[in-house]
């Protein structure tokens, strides 16, 4: 079998395990204090040319976003998204039950534009009631997003403009940044990201972490008592340098980017084989996941060789599927799958 | 100036005043515990033909509608709604901060449908990662809907039935129940919707008190330990007893009803008039709400004699509004308004 | 009968109900923003000698408590004040539904002193790992006291001065206000309490209102949107100038003041015929609740012709109950139950 | 240095790293429902004699108390528990951010007594106003406790017995469960606590794992949907079976209870040392915390050369401290403290 379903089911990257082996006999203190977290947190400061920023590590990604939204908002504000954005869809009301609505803003290829915030701004401030509605005040982005597009350095820039017009809070999920990041479409750097986002996250879990999420906070406010946030909500992990550790190894010569490169070189690999094929994209992307629409009567065979994750269905003949790459996956997998895919289509 | 712009803007009915008036010396129990609370629930019950519900006064809508949803949820639980529902729009995000989800269905009258519900409901159970999103377990719906239309008992019995085979509550917010009951398309009775909803209000605020909504909970397990709720979502009111004198004041001699039917008359009339002048309305109605399309230019002369709620602009030169009708409104009002809409129509 | 269970077992002080009846005709403007709510917010910034502070009326005094600590507190804070506290033990842990932990600090007489919030405060910074516990910012007193008694100036400029030196909000719970203001011990004026406190109310519903409390924030920081936090939390009357109509009643020729001071008054009397009785107070006071600690035996008797609240069982023998006088109780009513006390203490 | 300042300052037991290196290449399903974490499981119910229980792999105790807690109760119930429980003073009100207070009853030794239970039922259900308190609903204890104690059979069944008298739930934090069980004090398995208790958790990441908390729920009632919860609290691991692999470690021949016997007997050889020494314990204690008070000259000297943690200053001349052992201390460490505790006591 060849693993496609997702970039999270092995274990981590080698060099991981490894950092991880040759620390086995430190002693050290808990929850995030130690001398590798600090470490970790001094490269991304280096990385992302900000040595005021602060960093902290987190476990997963709900946990992050629910607790940077949490430490960001009032009771009554709430974060404007795209409806396909993974706090207003896959984790189960997270943000909600801190409170805080999650405004859906329509979106087609899962990114957010300036115009839209422009408009819901404009829109509540227009509002003579508006103390009966929620007040819009952060900005919950993704990159890559949920559906594999990728964000312009333009984009970006306009966004953080009209965020800092209308005094919201811009806030940039980055589950998969590193995807993003290496992807052909990108024009963005991680230091761009810190200048224009008041708070951000490297993922770790899916770049080649056994766990983990690299919070970056960049606006001084949002920073204000942030490990309180942390640990009230479950967050603060007792043996902290062990996440501390995981980003160094990640970190150390570029592996990061690397493994994120190879993974978006391969799945570009196959968007070429689908393209061939004449199957279309359910959204065009650049990044480690592809969204095909395939035939449903080729599912069956396809899935006793390779996994993948189901995704809507088109037509009665038609469902689209995900595919990711990760650091796991060979080139040769990759080939072993166009060629399933080329042998299903005859 | 003639007052269109809600029906919350006078005192209360006189019936209600008299009531509260001829109870000044009494001495009563706080807390909603005493014989006026009592004797009105009393009504509510025959009214509905059901002597086991329960009978709870909470002094406003956006108080009844948190109070209810989070008395009936789990945290990991939502409320389905119309896009257009009161609690999705209009409270301030009040059910969110209880920490559940609301989930706006697409609506262009204000009503959901048993369909919709069926859809939710089956798209939740089939997905293999449903712990990643909402449970939906309750749907709230409005009788009359914001935008005045009412449901028939077709349509209320499909949702029951859905609701009652998917294991999910149906919540009715009566705020303007009255004005449904006694409307022309109404096929309806207290006793229908005590029968097929788990839980709903009876609107006292919009229907001639000076305040309050009146929460009847049919479903025993919505029932246990309410009041603990109402305290602590800050609603129970110390003179609790006010509350229960207007219930009582409303419902003698069909006060209620005869309120509404007048209010609904009067905004028929005030439908005819548009019609012949060729106004459109935005949503078609029966209720005391009428929301005409005018065009921009005649609405500052209009609103020199009259008020009325401003909705959404339809197009450069023409703009949605809100007329409402209330037991306060005398029929030479509105024909005080017919003549202006004909006169400046000219 | 003759009740002195409450403060709060009738409708309202005749100037009220006439006051009210007096607007019965007017339409106004709803959620508060009428003239009626303008007039009362005018006297009350008069009263404190402050015109910039902000009025909020709000309809009781859980949804007062709830609303503010929730409108100035951030998720890890959490609000310090007497274990006797109402916050603490009589509103079903409304504060703690708003997500913050309520600490109680140990009080015999229902006050809390600057040395305790001085400890607190030290013993929350010494913590080398404070971020594991709930950070103080708020400290919450009641005047008078849910034991009856009242701060003294200089005790209330002392909290005020270890909240300003530490960064916590002062909040004075004045569900009672007029009683402790009214008390012969009190050397404290409307003034000062703004001069001294963040926010804090003057309690209308147990001062002579059908219901009410009139919220007045000092602290810019915390009016700030305040009226997203009212209409959230379910707080915002549709029919707000009803509020402000009550609230201009009770301040129009001192209303207020006086009917505190016939209560305090009242008061004396009973601990007077107490005192020559022998019966000790549970707690000393000087404002409308007196705690007398009674022999069982006549209680029976006593409650055939008086109503009061029972308090803690003291021993076998004996048990602390509460009398409490209001603008409602006569003279008359208080020399009855002396001597009723004194009858059945032959 | 040697290190007694708390049990999670070593990365984990040896045996779990293997087991995770060994599981390096495999290819797993995300989220917890894999193989692993089923054979864990498994592993757990057998050694429960409860086939029915289901068990749930969490990162950290924090979050597997507030899961757990926001699970079982409804939003006007609390929580009981010691005042010195975790959730009480070291959670930074993780469980007041889910909307429950947190009720606090005395304790010196860290437990909760059965008679302490009793008695708040009673005065809960004896409170006429009972609506207007927090309802109690689960019983919070640890074992061992957070100052080292540990409960009896007998003091268990007889906390079961109230909790099931009043219909309230019995939750054991075993965060150092390994700790209570090896302890010479304790006579009850894991079959009783089981038994016993509604819900539990067995600590991994003090018990020799990197981290994670194994959650065992044996009442249906709670069971019901807990991955939602877990998930909507940020705990869901995406590389679940990573604590699956841990828990396999730590159960293979009886690894986990070797590890907690062989710490509670270096912490006996400490406290005989004290003894000798004349140090009085703060609290009497059988597990691996031991909490001598000790002179404050000798704590500089002392802090040179091994690790504690300092607890409550008991008088100007004597502080209590903490002493932690765990499997990653050996006979010689121990040995070497009590070597320098004789020689700075001379």
């Amino acid at each position: 079998m060849r693993y496609f379903h997702n970039d999270y089911n092995r274990m981590c990257h080698p060099a991981v395990l490894e950092k991880m082996t040759a620390a086995f006999h430190e002693a050290m203190p808990g929850y995030g204090m130690d001398e590798h977290c600090a470490a970790a947190a001094q490269k991304v400061k280096e990385l992302c040319g900000n040595k005021d920023l602060q960093v902290h590590f987190l476990t997963g990604g709900t946990q992050a976003n629910l607790t940077v939204i949490d430490a960001a908002l009032r009771p009554h504000q709430g974060a404007l998204c795209a409806v396909t954005g993974h706090i207003n869809v896959h984790e189960t009301g997270a943000v909600e039950a801190t409170g805080h609505k999650v405004i859906g803003l329509p979106s087609v290829d899962g990114k957010v534009t300036a115009a839209q915030v422009e408009q819901a701004a404009k829109f509540h401030l227009q509002d003579g009631d508006r103390e009966h509605t929620v007040q819009p005040k952060l900005v919950y982005i993704s990159d890559s997003t949920e559906l594999g597009t990728v964000y312009t350095l333009q984009e970006l820039q306009a966004l953080s403009a009209v965020c800092k017009k209308y005094g919201y809070y811009l806030f940039l999920d980055g589950a998969r940044l590193g995807y993003a990041l290496a992807s052909r479409d990108n024009d963005v750097t991680l230091a761009d990201i810190a200048a224009l986002c008041d708070v951000f996250y490297i993922g770790m879990t899916k770049g080649g972490a056994m766990f983990g999420e690299c919070v970056v906070i960049t606006n001084p406010v949002l920073a204000e008592d942030f490990r309180y946030l942390i640990k009230q909500h479950g967050g603060m992990l007792a043996k902290g340098w062990l996440l501390g550790l995981q980003m160094e190894a990640l970190l150390q010569d570029d592996l990061y980017f690397k493994i994120a490169r190879h993974a978006d070189e391969l799945a570009d690999i196959l968007r070429q084989t689908l393209q061939e094929l004449g199957y279309p994209l359910f959204v065009e992307g650049s990044t480690n996941q592809v969204f095909p629409v395939l035939p449903v009567s080729i599912l069956p065979e396809l899935s006793k060789e390779v996994t993948f994750s189901p995704m809507d269905r088109v037509d009665e003949d038609h469902q689209a599927v995900r595919f990711c790459t990760s650091w796991a996956n060979t080139e040769e997998e990759v080939q072993f799958l166009c060629q399933l895919l080329r042998k299903l289509s005859k």
